[in-house]
């Protein structure tokens, strides 16, 4: 399956805590084989307290070419990032890290883009849509500002942490030109019902919405990869609705970061 | 050939500088798939100056399980350990490094074991031979301990620099039982003729011995690696030496590098 590791290869790790769940070292790397670069994408798993020791490590050893960022670790790498796209400076997020040619780091943030492409590929409209977000974190604003650039009609964020919800609200306000709101987590009326936060990573997390009020006609996205059909996926399902999983995002991300990495 | 990369990897860097010779990344990686572990070997390419800040990201780093030590770092890897083999204290040296229980690192030296099985497996008879050890650094050292405890009958010890040879007399004074001296790069009246010194990485580096004064009873190894043939093998075996290379010892390593690793 991998057949290009050895001493010359290039190392991207994909940091965060867990890390057991991720899917980018296979993919990735094979994603880099198919185009004929000797890249390896390696699981770190890096505590939340321990990011700059291990930044630290990571800049110092030149093979490292790119750094995949997940949870706990897309806010606070971006400090560790001499340069970034505007996109990732408006959030503060990094997702992917590479090199700049004086072995600094620069970052973007791919995972709006890899989750809007995920819906559209399984069959979303998003164009004058109306939206339900919940989560408005690292995922869900990254979410938020790709779907505003998509065209959505009106998108709703609700996060359990008001002050998140009201944070977001005031980074898009010149952006969303009065298509954004605060709302609670009842999906009634609208058209995409978003799930972009943790809950889905362990069994027995309640589920992000009012499943209950699901209907048929909605498009359901989840965040979550790697925990096969999370329970909020699943009930959408038993409602008759559209989804789309995390594995398909991973699924749309890996070309995108292979771009990136590359960059082409 | 390596299918079992993905989020719950365990991680076994192998550090140095250079790094692209090494074939430990497949192999080793393939040694484990052989004995059902999933393990990663990747090469990290650590400057001299910048072990300890990769050490720290490393140790930061919960999957990672073990690190394969290569030069420069050998000597001052040791100093990473808080536990060790008798032979890496008696050398100060290590190369590999594997989690104690409570995350820390213990060390052990296995080139010297592994050098000596090398020669063995291409022919060569150590009881009782003479043998000329080109190399008192790290490598050195520890094949010159192999090679007493495998009963060599007298062991001449070259290096460039005489300091190092001199500390290495000192080293074995207890050990050796006035079966080492110090002495020339001729091998001329040996059985036995090793290179244990970094000659023969580059191109165009001189040989560590005088080859016009090999014969074809003249067993020649060496302890260069991922460069083919070195030109001082190549010059063994036009004298008509039977040899081993670096490559052999390589091998060699791999099962005793599992075994240290997985602690069986």
């Amino acid at each position: 399956m991998i057949d290009q590791l050895n001493g010359a290869s290039r190392l991207f790790p994909i940091i965060g805590d867990p890390v057991k769940h991720v899917q980018s070292p296979p993919w990735l790397t094979r994603t880099f084989a198919e185009r004929g670069h000797n890249g390896i994408c390696i699981p770190m798993e890096v505590p939340e307290g321990d990011l700059g020791v291990v930044m630290g490590g990571l800049t110092a050893t030149p093979n490292v070419d790119g750094i995949l960022v997940t949870m706990p670790h897309k806010f606070t790498a971006f400090e560790h990032c001499a340069s970034s796209s505007e996109r990732a400076r408006m959030l503060g997020v990094v997702s992917v890290i590479r090199r700049n040619a004086d072995g600094t780091w620069h970052g973007d943030m791919l995972d709006g883009l890899a989750f809007v492409k995920a819906q559209l590929d399984r069959g979303a409209r998003i164009a004058g849509a109306r939206a339900l977000l919940v989560g408005a974190g690292g995922a869900g604003s990254a979410i938020a500002i790709a779907l505003l650039e998509a065209g959505i009609g009106e998108l709703i964020i609700h996060d359990a942490d008001e002050a998140r919800v009201a944070g977001l609200l005031e980074l898009l306000a010149g952006f969303g030109n009065g298509r954004v709101t605060a709302g609670s987590p009842d999906p009634a009326g609208c058209d995409l019902v978003f799930n972009a936060t943790p809950m889905g990573m362990d069994v027995g997390d309640p589920v992000p919405v009012d499943t209950t009020r699901l209907t048929p006609a909605m498009f359901v996205g989840d965040v979550i990869s790697g925990h096969g059909t999370t329970a909020f996926v699943a009930a959408a399902q038993a409602h008759g609705c559209k989804t789309a999983t995390g594995d398909h995002m991973v699924e749309a991300v890996q070309n995108l970061m292979a771009d990136f990495m590359l960059g082409e």
